[in-house]
């Protein structure tokens, strides 16, 4: 089957807004073999809307509208719907009174325009939504499938999980599906295209995807079979063989990023963490205090952005600080082992101690260090190791490129590997 | 004039990509006053995009069109273009001369299939691409205007500006247009647009967006007048009516985000910051060292994820904790006071400290202190100050909010405003 996604709302036609919903649709619908064709955005108008409607039911299978659901007279999407199909929107009072109910929950009351969130189309299927007023709308004739869902991602991406999914895989479909994805970290997207590239290449069967932010590239490898076993199969043993080549820079084969997958190798093997951060500059303890019970395993990080408070804090000797400069071997490894100390005197032992300093850019460089150098410290009970990276340019991409190298050295050194990949 | 964007290529149909070219495009024709009406993505497929042209050529006065015009047998811009328009290709040796030159400059042959770029739609004008080797291209007849553009953003946007706008800009229009831009702090967006809405509702000739991020609100006001000069008068006078109305809620009216703001204020007033974060995990200290030089006024931030940390980094009195908890307002005012000492002893005096101490979920709460309860403490030469915020629920966005109302609070005790809105 093929698909088309309509994105609906004037906020998505300015230069400030994308629509995002389309990212998951796309995904989901992939995993289901239904191939999305076209995508796009119309502005709250009404003749438009049901233009584009009309002409998506002529093209393709399954229609998906996002948003333009709610009660204001701007949310055109029903009506549009409704005049693109030539049927009636029909008033249910059972979602009136699920509305008002919801009212009553928070305090408040329903206007008289939330009325107009309770008419669904003639002969479409109500599809339930646990985190807001507008039901989405599974209208289906033998012209294809028209769902409407409403546009905030909190509520659609719940709603058609739970409503959409199973109506997609009760159908009958000639294939099944299966994807499998990994996670790397430590090599570059273009090394990493250039050593699996004949890899995947070489398997026809397996629909590869490649998609790489600073530090982090994740591969996604779906493959389609007469069975889902055997799809699963294909899939898991094209992914073997770019593990065997990419060895343990796959951090993960889970969909978790890479802190979540430190936090969890922290947890496990009950040790403790601080970091000593210059030039990620809060950033690393960001990525780590986004794990949630992260305070379990995490000390915090000492910010240490001035050279005096790498002193002050940390009690850095001043005359490392003085012979090599805050961005060098030495003062990188003092930070470490500060952040160790500090970490088993908060929470006790064993502890490690994670240490950044380098140059973002687009100042503070100088011919030793140019800009995008960046020295990584990580101490534990075996002693402290000292990396020098070039992380490349631009202040926002040197310092999340270094957040993600500083998480991969923890996750190295805690697992025993060479701390470089 | 309205106008229709589309984005051609089968990887912006993937889970993994979005067009974001649209984004620059719809801002720069708004700029001029044409109005984006609908965007849309094609993939690699001739049949589809020709419809797709000749479909806009007849809603709209002028078709944006970037991608597919690279040298391989998917890209079929310039074929699709032709068949919609009913126009030949015409082959141009001076852009095969210019492909085969850039190629030169990179020690590289041309493959045979870079001729495929050196084909024009008959009757347009050939649009210099001084970054890559597909020229863009504009065709303009009786039924409006079509551009071709080549997809990287690197080459787009500087061809646009170069080619694109100059020849709109020529174009005979009634209208002039001038855009004028607030951003908010401190205040949630259905506050914002209840205080505002009457006011520019009132005023027909401005088009208002109002875009929001958790804790960062942006306002545009775009106005249409028979001259530059008036439209900027216009602009700026609803600017003023809103501003009155917000007041000192509105941070900047400069296109720059809030951190950058407080920077420009501790720089001027010559003071020093420091931080000590619980919560926060390290964002707010993120935020405040993405401004390039912020070395000169920040010393660092102590992230005390852990109690005992708090203890022996910041010397928070353990009796306070114990009595009052971490996530309390005396434990807010201790950090505070703690994180100006650190700022006065690695920088100098006059310091401030700011403090975030609160429950960012999911785990954690109390009774007392449900998820989303963050205090927040500052303390300056005049003494220290908490506050007590409620920011909802989620741990990403209850962050996100912590961080934007810490760096608000900084800018309302620096300029020496009440410090709730």
């Amino acid at each position: 089957m093929n698909a088309e996604i309509i994105a609906v709302g004037s906020e998505l036609l300015t230069p400030l807004r994308l629509d995002t919903n389309s990212l998951y649709l796309t995904r989901k619908l992939g995993e289901r073999g239904i191939e999305v064709v076209r995508k796009s955005v119309v502005g709250d108008d009404h003749e438009r809307l049901t233009a584009e409607i009309r002409r998506a039911r002529e093209a393709v299978e399954v229609v998906v509208l996002s948003g333009g659901l709610g009660p204001t007279l701007d949310d055109l999407t029903r009506d549009a719907a409704a005049a693109a199909l030539g049927c009636e929107l029909e008033f249910h009072d059972s979602i009136a009174a699920g509305i008002a109910e919801r009212f009553r929950r928070f305090n408040r009351k329903p206007a008289e325009v939330n009325k107009r969130q309770a008419y669904v189309l003639a002969g479409a299927e109500i599809l339930e939504n646990p985190r807001g007023t507008a039901p989405g709308q599974w209208f289906e004739d033998e012209n294809g499938i028209l769902i409407l869902l409403p546009g905030p991602p909190r509520e659609l991406k719940p709603l058609f999980e739970a409503s959409c999914l199973p109506r997609f895989d009760r159908r009958e479909s000639p294939f099944r599906y299966f994807t499998h994805s990994m996670r790397v970290a430590g090599i570059g997207e273009s090394d990493v295209d250039q050593r699996i590239g004949p890899i995947y290449s070489a398997e026809r069967r397996v629909a590869t995807t490649i998609l790489s932010a600073p530090g982090d590239i994740q591969i996604h490898l779906r493959a389609r079979a007469r069975t889902a076993a055997e799809a699963r199969v294909i899939a898991e043993s094209l992914g073997t063989k770019i593990q065997d080549e990419l060895g343990r820079a796959v951090y993960t084969l889970a969909d978790e990023p890479l802190e979540a997958v430190v936090a969890g190798l922290l947890r496990e093997k009950g040790l403790k963490l601080a970091a000593a951060e210059s030039c990620t500059g809060g950033l690393l303890a960001g990525k780590i205090t986004a794990v949630p019970g992260s305070s379990e395993f995490f000390a915090g990080s000492l910010v240490s952005y001035s050279e005096q408070a790498k002193i002050d804090w940390l009690g850095v000797d001043a005359a490392i600080l003085e012979a090599h400069g805050a961005v060098s071997e030495p003062a990188a490894a003092a930070m470490a082992q500060a952040a160790r100390g500090c970490a088993a005197q908060a929470l006790g032992s064993p502890a490690i101690g994670i240490a950044t300093t380098g140059i973002a850019g687009p100042a503070g460089a100088t011919e030793e260090n140019p800009v995008g150098t960046v020295y990584f410290g990580i101490a534990d009970d075996n002693g402290v190791v000292v990396k020098r990276r070039q992380l490349g340019a631009g202040r926002d991409r040197v310092r999340a490129l270094a957040v993600q190298t500083g998480l991969d050295l923890i996750r190295r050194r805690v697992l025993g590997l060479p701390v470089s990949a």
